[in-house]
C-alpha cells in the first residue's frame, strides 16, 4: 500500500498533549496533515459553525508537518480539511481524532467533539477513529496507548470499516499493570446526572457551573464501561444513522393518526 | 389523564416565531414551562457547556407562562429545566422542541440543536419530540403545522414512546394544497457537500463562510426526504445508542489484534 494520507483532528485544541501524542504515532504510519481547533472545544458534540465566520491559519507547531488551526468546531475542522486544505484528488485515507483528555465511553459519545470529527469522516466515506483516554488532566500520561493506537490504525488502514461506521476507541488511564488487550464493545447504558452549582458574580448577578455525576446502569460485560474498568481498550463501532429502525413498525401499528 | 407538564425548548432562541407557535399549541394541551436559549443556537448539535458558566433568567415574553432564557445550548436548557427549574417530584411528562426554522431531515439530525434537546429528554426517559419546518426564513408561516403538532403530541402523551426513542418530526413548507398526512420514516441517506467562501476583513485578514449543498442519494420512498418532498409530515424515531451493532461480529471476525 502506498504511504497513506492521515488527517489528524481533535477537540482539546491544537496545543494539547493528546494531539501531540497522536501525531507522533501517525507520522510513522503515513503522511500527516493536522487541522485542529485553535482553542478547546470539549463538549461541542456535532456542532458546526453556521451563521458565523471561520478562521484558518497555518501553524508551525508540529515540526515539519503541515498543520492548521481553525476557529471552528471539530466537525468544522474535518470539513475545512476536506474542502479547502486538501485537494479533491488527494483526500485522506483515514481520519484520526484525539487523543482526547477524558473518556468518551457510553452516552458521552453524543457530547464528544472527538467523536463528531470521526463521524464526520465516516459521513464522507473515509475510515475514521476517535481515540480518548480516561484521564482529564492536562498532563495526562498517554505512553501506554502508543502500541494500540498504532495497531488499531494499521488494522483499519488494512481492512477498512463497514460503510457508515466510525470507531470510538477508549483507553483506561495508565495503571501499574499493562493493558489486557482490545475488546469490540457496544455503548454502555449509562448517563450523566447533572447538578447546577449556583454562584454570584462580582456584580451580584447569578451564574451557574454544570456539575455532572456519571451513573452506570449497565450490568453487561460486552460494553465499553466494563472494558475500561477491566483495563481493556474499548472499541465501539458507531453509526450516524440515528433511526430507531425497530420502532418504525411499533409506531405504524400503534398510532391512529397515520394517513 | 391529569393536565400534563410540557417542557418547551428550541434552538433558534426564545424570541423566535417557531417557539411562539409551539407554545400557542401546547398551552391548550397542558401546563407549559419554557426554557430556551437567549440567542440563536442553530447547528449546535449535541453541544453542552463544559468549562464555562451558564446564565438563566426568568422571561416575561410568553404572557402568563413560566419561561426562562438560558445562555447555554439546547441540551443545556433541558438539563437546567430538569435539575434546576423544575422540582424533582414534578418533572415534565413530555419535552417538545422547536418549531425549528429550517428542516432537520436526513443527516441534519446530527447537527440539529432542536433534536439534541429532544434526545436529551429521551435520555432522561421522558417522551420527546423535535418539530422542524422546511423554511429557514425568520417570518416562516407555521399555520399549516398546528393541527399535526397537536395530534402528534397528543398521540405521544397517550401512548408514550419506545424506550430510548425521541421523534424527529419535519414539516414541508406551506403549499397551496393541504398536507397529505403523517408518515413514519427512516432517516434518508443524504449529506451536505460544503464549500468555503473566502473573504478578507477590513484589516486584510482572511476569513470564511461555510456554504453547504444538500445531496440526496436515497431512491427509497420510506425516508423523511421523500415524505417532505411529497407534502407529508415526516416522523423519524431516533435513538441515542450510536452502536453499529451489526458491525460488532464483523470486527470480531476480521481483526487479528484482539486479545
Amino acid at each position: 500500500m502506498k504511504r497513506p494520507l492521515i488527517l489528524v483532528v481533535n477537540d482539546d485544541g491544537i496545543t494539547s498533549r493528546g494531539i501531540f501524542h497522536l501525531v507522533s504515532v501517525m507520522k510513522e504510519l503515513g503522511e500527516v496533515v493536522v487541522v485542529a481547533p485553535d482553542s478547546p472545544q470539549s463538549g461541542m458534540g456535532h456542532a458546526i459553525t453556521v451563521g458565523d465566520t471561520l478562521r484558518l491559519e497555518e501553524s508551525p507547531i508540529f515540526n515539519g508537518i503541515r498543520a492548521f488551526e481553525c476557529s471552528g468546531t471539530p466537525a468544522d475542522c474535518v470539513k475545512m480539511a476536506r474542502h479547502f486544505v486538501l485537494k479533491e484528488d488527494r483526500q485522506p485515507d483515514i481520519v484520526v481524532s484525539g487523543i482526547n483528555h477524558g473518556s468518551n465511553t457510553s452516552i458521552s459519545v453524543l457530547y464528544s467533539g472527538t467523536m463528531s470529527a470521526a463521524i464526520e469522516g465516516a459521513i464522507e466515506g473515509t475510515p475514521a477513529i476517535g481515540f480518548s483516554l480516561g484521564d482529564f488532566s492536562h498532563n495526562a500520561d498517554f505512553s501506554h496507548t502508543t502500541e494500540y493506537v498504532r495497531k488499531i490504525t494499521l488494522q483499519v488502514l488494512e481492512k477498512g470499516l463497514p460503510k457508515g461506521v466510525a470507531l470510538n476507541v477508549n483507553f483506561p488511564p495508565r495503571r501499574n499493570e499493562s493493558l489486557k488487550g482490545v475488546r469490540i464493545c457496544r455503548q454502555a447504558n449509562a448517563k450523566w446526572v447533572e447538578d447546577f452549582d449556583q454562584r454570584f458574580d462580582p456584580n451580584g448577578r447569578r451564574y451557574f457551573w454544570m456539575v455532572g455525576n456519571f451513573v452506570n446502569f449497565d450490568k453487561g460485560e460486552d460494553n465499553d464501561e466494563w472494558a475500561i474498568a477491566n483495563n481493556y481498550v474499548a472499541v465501539v463501532p458507531c453509526q450516524f444513522d440515528l433511526t430507531a429502525h425497530q420502532a418504525i413498525p411499533v409506531l405504524n401499528e400503534e398510532w391512529n393518526i397515520l394517513g
